[in-house]
Parts: C-alpha cells; sequence; structure tokens
C-alpha cells in the first residue's frame, strides 16, 4: 500500500499574513468550506491569539468544517495555547501548532533568548499544549538555518513531551532540493524517537523552489506532511503552492508513490475564490492555475495542441477544474435557480435573508450583464458579506465624466456611519476623480499602495471589473475589493471597502514567516 | 577558479511563442538592448524562418547587439538553416539553434518519421549549418521523454558533425529535479564524445519546477548554461524564470560554485519592460521581481523586518533593481533631462524627430500627472512606436459619462488608414461602451479573450493606468497594450493596439516548445 502524503494548508494563516491578503470571519470561513471540498487533511485556520478577530475566525471554522482537522497557531506560551485550544473547541478533529525560533540569528535578535532557554521553553510548551489536544505540531523557526545538533535536542524534546508532528521550516526560502531533502533525512537520524513522529516540511518561495523542496523533503528526507497555500499566496514570494505540489505527486505517482487525498477538479475554484477574496491575482504563466496554463482551456485553439494533446501536455484541464461548460445564469433564471448555483458553488448563506439580498443583487446585476458567470456569483456573494459585516462606509451614488481634452469629474454620494457625504472632484482619470472625491470626504489620511483591475469572466467585453485597492495607514495594509461592469463604480466600491478594513481596527501579532 | 554558468535567454523566442505574447521589431529590439545591459550570454532573437516578421527583429537586433552572441532557432532543414545564417550576418558573435523531436510521442504524431530518418535528418542539419557557422546549438526536442539509447545515438551524432552546445528540454514541464539531473548525467556518460559540448537545460514550470529543474541539471548533470525568460514568460505556465535561477546561483554561491555574467540590478527593469511590452502581469507573490518579494520595498514598513533584515530576507532588494530613490521627472523638466533620462533607462531612439515626438507626449503627460516615474516613461515611449510602426487605427477623440442607475455611454472618434470613424455606443460600463462603439464603427469581427489593467505606477492615485486587452480572431491571438491616466482612454487605445497587430498580418510557423 502506498504511503499516505498529508496536505496542511495555511492560506488562511500564513497565507493570510502577507501584506494586504488580510481576511474577514466570513472570507475565511467560505475559503474554508472550499478547502474542505478540496479535501485538504488539515486546515491552518488562524493564529487565534494574534487578535481577537483571528480568534473569532479560527472558532467559526472549527465550529463548521467536519471532514479536515482544524488547526490553529500558537507561539510556545501557555496564554496563546490556551487561547489556540478555546477557539478550536467545537471542532470535529482539532491540532494545536506551536512554534519558537531556534536559528542562532532568531533567537539573538528576535527572541534575546539563550539555548537552553528556548529548548525548555519549547517543552514546556508541548507538555502545556499536550494536555489540551491529542494532536499538537511543533515547528522550531528558521529550522532549516539552525545548528543541527541543538535542533535535534529540542525536537527530540518535544517528542518526547508528545509532538506528533515535527515541521521544519525554511522560512526565508533559502533551501535548494537535494540539501533541504538530506537536512531532513540526517535530522531524523540523529533524532532517537523520530519514528514517533510525522515529518513536515513548509518551505518558502523566494528562489523559486518551494515545490522541489518540499518534494526533496519527502522524497529524500521521508517526510509525510507538506504545508502548503492556495496559488502560493504568502509574505515576499510566497509559499508552497497547494496546486502545483499536488498536481506534482499526481501527474508523477511513478517517482513518488504517494497517495493524497485532495479532490483536484476543486482546485481551481479554491485558486479563483482566494485570488476574488484578497485581491492578490494570479499570473496567466502560473503553473495549473494560471490563465494560460492550459492553452485549450483559455479559449485559444492551436492545430498542433488540439491534433495530439499530449505531445504537449501532461495533465488534463478537466482535472483541475477548468470546464469548458459553465452553466451560466441570466435575467431569465429565477430565485430557485440562483439558489441551487449558490449550493452547487458550496456557498453557504447563513440565513435566508441573505439568499434574498445576494438575490435582489443578482437581478440588478442580471438586468445590466446578459450572461452572470460563477465568478460574478462569488463577487456578489462576497460583496454583499463585506458590507453587511463593516458597512461604516457604504456607497450611495457616483456620477462620472471624461472627454478628452478635459479635465475628468466625478461626484459621489456615500455614507460613513449616520453622516451622508456628498463631494465632487476633478483627477487625471475618471478613477482618480472618483478616489480623489472620496478621500476628500473622508479624510483618512491612508496613502495607496495598489490599485490593479481584472476582468471576472475574461472572453466578454461586458465582463465585471474586480478592481483591488490597496491602502495604508498607522502601519496597518489592507486590501479592498470592489465588482461592477462599470469600472469606476467598482474602484470606488474598492475604495470604500478598504476603508471599512481600515475602520475595523484589528490589531495582529506577527507570526512566523 | 569557478566555472562559468552561460545564460541563454529566450524570452524573444520561447516567451513570444506564449500566445498573445508577440511583439514587434521595434520591442524585441528593445527588450534586446535591455537583455544586453543585464549581460545574458546568448540572446535567442527568434525564428528566423517563421516568418518575415521574426527574420527582420532577428536581423535588427543582431546588426544592433555587441556584447552578447545572437541567436535564432532553426528546423532541421537547410531553409531554416540558411534563413537564420542569413539574419544573424550583421552579428558580431552569432549562433544557429537547430532541433527535431527525438521522442517516439513527437516522431511519430508530429513528425511522422521513423528514427532512423530523425538521425539522418539531425546529422544533416548539423553539417549544414556547420557551415555557415562556428557556433551551432542541436536540441532533441522532448529530449527528457526520449529513449536514451537513441538519444545518445543522436547527440554523439551531431557532436561528431561540429555541434558545439547540446540542449536537451523538457518540453513538457514534467522533470523532477533528482530524476532530471540524472537524465543528464547519464546521457553525458553515454555520449563518448560528450566533453566537445557545452550541455545546456531547457524546463518548462508545468509542475512549478523548472528553476529547480535546470539547477539540478547543472549540479547533478554537470551542463554549464541554462535556457530561461524574463518573468518566466513562456507557452503554458512558462519557462524557467531567469531572474529565479540567476538569483538562485549567485545566493547560493556556497553551493553552486558557479560565476555568472549577469549584472543583477538590471533585472527589475528587464521585468518591467516585459511585462510592459507584452501585457502579461507579474504576480505580487512572484519571487525576485514581484511587488511583495521585497516587503519593504512595496512601500510597506513593518517592524520585525527593518530591525534586523537578514532574520528575514537572504537577497537584497537593491540587488536585483529594486531601488528606493527613483528619479522623478516633472511639468518643469527640459528636453535635456529627458533625454538624459532616456538614455539612463537604455532607450534608444531612432532619430531626433523621435525624440521630438517623445517629448511631446512627455509633456503632455507632465501637464496632467505630477510626477513621471520610470514606467510611465517606457510606456509612453512603447505607446508612440506602436502608433509609428502600425498606425492603421488611431485614437482621435473620446468622450464618455456614467451614472449609476442610468446606462454608461461613450462616443469616439478614431482612424482607420484614411477614413474616419464616429460612433456611440451604451454600454455595462464606460469601457464596456467605448469598445463596443470601437467594434460596432471597426467590424474587426474578433473575439475578446482577456482585459486587465495594471496601474504602472503603483503608490499614487494619479497613476496611469495600463490596460491589456487579447483579442482573437482568425486562430490568431493578439496583445494590445494602451497607456493614460484615463482608464477608459487607456482601454481604448489598447483595443485599437490590438486591431493594429491583427491587421499587421504576420504568419507565423509554430517552433518547439
Amino acid at each position: 500500500m502506498a504511503d499516505q502524503l498529508i496536505i496542511f494548508d495555511t492560506t488562511l494563516r500564513d497565507g493570510e499574513q502577507s501584506p494586504g491578503a488580510s481576511m474577514t470571519k466570513d472570507e475565511k470561513l467560505r475559503i474554508a468550506r472550499q478547502l474542505e471540498r478540496l479535501r485538504v487533511d488539515v486546515i491552518e485556520a488562524g493564529f487565534a491569539a494574534s487578535s481577537n478577530g483571528d480568534f473569532e475566525a479560527v472558532k467559526a471554522i472549527a465550529d463548521a468544517v467536519r471532514e479536515s482537522t482544524i488547526c490553529s497557531l500558537a507561539r510556545a506560551n501557555d496564554r496563546d495555547i490556551a487561547r489556540a485550544a478555546e477557539a478550536l473547541k467545537g471542532a470535529a478533529r482539532s491540532r494545536i501548532h506551536t512554534f519558537i525560533a531556534t536559528s542562532e540569528l532568531h533567537m539573538e535578535k528576535k527572541l534575546r533568548m539563550t539555548r537552553e532557554q528556548v529548548l525548555e521553553q519549547a517543552i514546556q510548551a508541548v507538555r502545556f499544549a499536550r494536555n489540551l489536544s491529542g494532536d499538537i505540531e511543533f515547528s522550531p523557526e528558521d529550522g532549516y538555518r539552525s545548528d543541527p545538533d541543538f535542533l535535534a535536542r529540542v525536537v527530540e524534546a518535544v517528542i518526547k513531551e508528545g509532538a506528533r508532528t515535527i515541521n521544519i521550516p525554511d522560512t526565508v526560502g533559502y533551501a535548494i532540493p537535494e540539501l533541504y531533502g538530506n537536512f531532513i533525512k540526517t535530522l531524523r537520524e540523529r533524532v532517537p524517537n523520530s519514528d514517533q513522529a510525522i515529518w513536515s516540511v513548509h518551505c518558502h518561495n523566494d528562489l523559486g523552489m518551494a515545490v522541489a523542496n518540499s518534494l526533496a523533503g519527502v522524497q529524500i528526507g521521508g517526510a509525510r506532511q507538506i504545508e502548503c497555500t492556495i496559488n502560493g499566496l504568502g509574505e515576499r514570494a510566497g509559499n508552497c503552492s497547494l496546486e502545483e505540489v499536488v498536481m506534482a505527486v499526481k501527474t508523477r505517482r511513478d517517482y513518488f508513490g504517494l497517495d493524497v487525498n485532495i479532490d483536484a477538479t476543486q482546485i481551481l475554484p479554491a485558486s479563483r475564490l482566494v485570488s476574488q477574496t484578497t485581491g492578490f491575482v494570479v499570473q496567466p504563466n502560473k503553473a495549473v492555475v494560471g490563465a494560460n496554463a492550459f492553452a485549450h482551456a483559455s479559449g485559444i485553439h492551436q492545430d498542433g495542441v488540439l491534433k495530439a494533446r499530449d505531445t504537449y501536455e501532461i495533465m488534463r484541464a478537466e482535472d483541475v477544474g477548468w470546464s469548458a461548460n459553465k452553466i451560466v445564469l441570466g435575467k431569465l433564471s429565477g430565485r430557485n435557480a440562483f439558489k441551487q448555483r449558490l449550493q452547487e458553488l458550496g456557498i453557504a448563506l447563513e440565513s435566508e435573508a441573505e439568499v434574498n439580498a445576494a438575490f435582489v443583487r443578482f437581478k440588478d446585476l442580471a438586468d445590466r450583464k446578459n450572461e452572470i458567470f460563477d465568478e460574478d456569483i462569488i463577487a456578489l456573494v462576497m460583496d454583499e458579506s463585506v458590507t453587511a459585516e463593516n458597512e461604516h462606509y457604504r456607497l450611495i451614488a457616483l456620477a462620472q465624466k471624461s472627454e478628452m481634452g478635459e479635465r475628468p469629474h466625478a461626484s459621489v454620494v456615500f455614507a460613513a456611519g449616520a453622516v451622508e457625504h456628498r463631494m465632487e472632484s476633478g483627477g487625471n482619470g475618471p478613477v482618480d476623480a472618483v478616489l480623489r472625491a472620496i478621500e476628500l470626504a473622508a479624510q483618512s489620511g491612508a496613502e495607496m499602495l495598489l490599485y490593479s483591475v481584472n476582468a471576472i469572466t475574461s472572453g466578454s467585453t461586458e465582463s465585471q471589473g474586480e478592481v483591488t485597492v490597496r491602502l495604508q495607514f498607522g502601519g496597518r495594509v489592507v486590501n479592498g475589493v470592489g465588482a461592477d461592469p462599470d469600472i469606476v463604480v467598482a474602484s470606488a466600491k474598492a475604495y470604500l471597502s478598504a476603508l471599512n478594513k481600515l475602520h475595523s481596527k484589528i490589531e495582529r501579532v506577527a507570526a512566523q514567516g
């Protein structure tokens, strides 16, 4: 029988830590449900002790998801661990993931602790956690740059205390497959009780090798868990991509000889959901989930490929969720068809009132757009959840015009709590004019770091525009996302959505990389 | 002394083959000049026999670039090879790269040839090429999926005929580092005259391992040339990324012990130029060149990172061309300052008339935008080269307005050759309305595959929008790019630019993957 490879998804924890990728509770819950459909073994739902918001998100996911193990990160101290256990109470299966840095650089500069202090704290933390949960994972942060002798001592000690998974992060993305694989192999050989734990890899993509490093950790090192994120989301160059590492193991089963539980047909929906939620675009030449990854799936017809598909393709687009025949809704679709499509998309709205509100928006959109695709529905529902949850700023009306040779002009009406603001402004373009008008009235003082637009459904001139606006204020970075067939309206929505996120002041504690 | 690793860039050949990435001669020349500044050893400038346009582009690059070897691809036949040699005549150093498929699948389904026929044709081709050039590279297409015995026979024979570089492509991106490295190692051991050639790797990223596979080919296999592209541009999931593979070799010199000629500070300018030219966006979490790759470089300030940068960063942003202090031009900048900035950016305009035309556009932009960044200048010059070269369609005037609750409306005036078109249209948004108006008048019949927008200079609400429109008509796929502070105007420019590319009917022959 083939060994099982455990897929541990950390999109909602390490992915969310990426500047600008922070999500609301509802957004995290929606992604968690999609990860469950993807049949991820372990979902790292967050870092419960880092903020009240993250605690609530981990709790909501633990209460809702039944098929995957739900995990929370915790620093190696009693408070963090107790908070994680508290958030995970309602889970069918739960895991506490505790960590402390073990490299000289991190111990000295970040922790200001000696080796013996770190060792002792790791032992105490796992001992404390073990009383609260039967499933404990331990990570030595910056493990790959740690002294192997010291690292082996720490790992042996925490396994003795009951850690059941040992994860060796390449925190800074410095590893090379052969070296990383052998590092883990040697470490396992050195640790006398290594067979009492499952070994895990956690790689970052700074040198473009996160997938290969993870797989070398498995093949050479004997690890049997891979930590990864959808779209490779994560700080800096991101984490190991779930879609790439899973499809490598499936496509090259001849070499790896490992089973994974993942339902690959849910990969593309997961990729789209994460990209739409965070506003982090997926480049066209991204493996598996990029628009060009399968030439024929993006509407491009090339003779050579069609003649003999296996001459150039090693995977089938359908297998990872690219389907040629999308079900499309339109103006005449009724409430039942809409509700059924929501269910098929796995979107569980909390109440009938929410379904009704979403349906009203759907009809409004269908009046303006002939064909409604799955992506439109996701955008519509997400949009609503943002306004429902943090409705301080709300767009009421907008008008704009531009003409070559004249200065573009916009007027906007929006609510800020109980106050209604009206403002006009000129700008370099209509988008600039409307965002200036909003900022003139809102006086947020935020700095814009990024503005980007994607057509939600390519292949149609009547696509909705999905706009991402990234704002920074007081050391916090947030992404706002807005969708509308009118790109100027979408921009205003995105700006207000970002202001709403800044408005809901969530304080966070930095976690491991 | 450390071995030299040869960097062979194929952005202009394999990268350009990506659907939608086709470039004009001027665009290719501009990128080639940037590749020369980057100190790429070999520039594969195109596939001279595939079209007259590509022949002219290879020729222009061979005539202009002095520091890098200029290479043209050629199928294994006399006509292709003679055409390549002809295009390369003016080069300081030139190389002919000839290829034929050697895998059973490709020989049977694509070539419909026997093994002996393929072997014979490879020999004849290299023999013919050897009379025209002293620097011949041979690639067995789909080499990694070929029978090693047959492959060894072919390689031995072509080395005997004078091939000086042997490149083993993983055409379909199926390889795994350990296997690919050992495949090349074994092949080199089997081929008796293997030491008379430099071995090369050419990997695709379908399973996310192109960089690691290339490096295993070098480290385990003994290859000393890597074929790669800027931003990993290329068909499907793309090719090995130049920026990732080069920074891996530089950052982990302790492991690889290899020298590369690349001037890494030219990496980011090269990435931006390729992205702006092709309209292929770079995702934020892309290693080395993504907006988030170096957190502090994207304007994000995080305590932890600033305190001890090496706790989380293994490369310095400045080393790959992210500079904190950009020189910014504005309304008061004179012609000399502008011209000097063009020179510093390596943009060589052909004549004073071109400089003057660009300066007029610069002043026009500076009237509407306070700060002009390097990216704005590149966009401005590129825009001009498009209109100068293929000026069939040209935007004259545009007006649009939208208001929530009303149907957006646009009117547009544009030239198609000598004819002036005026048209009005409604649409779902102002962009939809203006593109509908253009299409109503132009009647191109093209299908839109993609619409995307990027802010050229993030960090400012007054950014220019850069719009990419991908059109398909009659089996051809083109990207049009347009930039303007007004996103609706930029969209119109992009659509007209795409129509211009469709109008200049370049017939192409498909090359190897």
